[in-house]
């Protein structure tokens, strides 16, 4: 079974080069990036300026194959790929929730950007926060090591 | 640019069919399931067991084309397409979070499924609150709509 999807926009940030990147939208706060839906998707995004915060749904278009075990930027042990937002995956989806500022003539103003420049749109959803988990949340490994990840970068180990 | 992806597995819920689905996790509470990773990608499970929650991302694989206006289950007016969740998207890419039980074999068992059984999985991705938005988010038209959501079901219209 093939899945085939197509861009419907692309997401413009500073960020040139995978090095130097922050690694989460916790790392990229205030940072302000642009989506530029294309013209046949924007009458889907009526509505969409009364959230404050939304889903980027994306493709790793730079990542290049995949690892089943990947050192994590925030860690040094190798990790479970599907415990880590890796962008060398299997299908090399990314996501990020990101802040909303105003949307016009199909560009989406946005900050908290944690994306390449040039990145190619898959999808935007609302973020909700009713549909989050209620309750106790466990985070693994991460649950130490994303304590210092506001103030780490990126490097080369996913190029 | 055409993005080809593939299923790395099957996510199996009560749900046969279309019609009574919960609309979202917020209403799947305690309702069961399992995904199913098939034998290539599971040692990519690694480290996994530690999160009590992730995300699941999954094609809908019974969305037929796309809408760019739709009248959402909790709704009764016609919304912008990316302001909501309906299936029926230019890239049919569909995302929850669940609970995460546990782990055997290749089979993760979850709960708070809100997904068609024989869906194709995409991607898992561990859920870290950390990453949410801090501080004020505002969820435009589902702002009143969602207090009803765990009440509602779905029903024909995306067929």
């Amino acid at each position: 079974m093939k899945i085939e999807y197509q861009p419907i926009g692309v997401i413009h940030s500073p960020f040139k080069k995978i090095e130097g990147m922050p690694i989460q939208p916790a790392g990229a706060a205030n940072v302000r990036g642009t989506v530029e839906v294309f013209e046949a998707y924007r009458i889907g995004l009526k509505d969409l300026d009364g959230f404050s915060h939304i889903f980027l749904l994306y493709h790793f278009h730079r990542a290049q194959g995949f690892s089943l075990h990947v050192v994590p930027f925030m860690d040094s042990e190798a990790r479970g790929l599907f415990s880590t937002r890796a962008p060398r995956r299997p299908n090399p989806i990314g996501l990020s929730v990101v802040r909303l500022h105003g949307i016009e003539a199909g560009v989406l103003h946005i900050e908290n950007v944690d994306v390449l420049d040039g990145t190619p749109l898959l999808d935007i959803k609302p973020y909700v926060p009713e549909f989050d988990p209620r309750g106790e949340v466990r985070t693994g490994w991460l649950e130490e090591a994303w304590k210092t990840v506001s103030s780490r970068k990126s490097d080369h180990r996913f190029k």
